[in-house]
């Protein structure tokens, strides 16, 4: 049914049933399985601590925070990788818009079916309703939107 | 994974792929599947002959033509009943906003799966973009958006 499924996951999203979801889907179809995370860059507005979201972060500039949390995700996804049984290389980390990234990886790798979550839950991860809209929008193959539990 | 799957579909859909993809994920799940389409009632002023829709019905007034139209959609939708090995009862009709009746449905049977397209083809059926995205925004379940072939 679905030779090849991309799981575009948050990081907070880790030990969630979506998860799970995702095992289930694979397993029932036999697909290959991808996992991304787009890190997306901070302005570095909030580095000067202009919206005082990070705070004592003066001496870090835009790039090398983008860097770290490119390097922290890889780390954080790592348990993930191991849980849905797929290898370092199906685990990709890209920085841009996450849409956008999604969307490109989707393409290039004949990915078809997408899955997201529908909902973000809290604080900076509401954005993540945009995220899903984008890649409906954008999507050339199918997506699964999974309906976060509140 | 699934327990209750609802295909929301259009008329035009029927015979296309994406009954074969319903098809395999109620078998792949083992869900119970049900179809539901939507009759939106059509403002009486295409039924002058306004906007040069519908010629012809100066004589057939707005809520006798919805009738018409829901009586049209379950004969047209009858082979699709057979092809997805459903019964009468699995099929439903509504009258009303199509993703007001999609989600209200969901909710009261207890679907935690909905099928839809992610994309209209054909004039009027562009519509079913804002529907799917309703959909998203509105579903306390999964949904999976096929993407429809151009």
């Amino acid at each position: 049914m679905y030779k090849h499924i991309l799981f575009a996951t948050e990081l907070n999203e880790t030990k969630s049933y979506i998860e799970e979801k995702v095992k289930k889907l694979q397993r029932l179809t036999q697909a290959k399985l991808s996992v991304i995370h787009v890190v997306e860059p901070i302005p570095s507005a909030y580095y000067s601590g202009e919206y005082g979201i990070i705070s004592g972060a003066d001496s870090v500039d835009s790039i090398g925070s983008t860097k770290i949390l490119e390097e922290r995700s890889k780390e954080v996804l790592q348990p993930l990788v191991k849980r849905l049984n797929i290898t370092e290389q199906d685990l990709h980390i890209s920085i841009g818009h996450a849409s956008g990234e999604i969307l490109a990886f989707a393409e290039k790798e004949n990915v078809d079916l997408i899955i997201t979550s529908s909902h973000g839950v809290h604080g900076l991860q509401l954005l993540l309703g945009s995220t899903t809209n984008a890649i409906l929008h954008g999507a050339k193959c199918d997506v699964l939107a999974v309906r976060l539990k509140e």
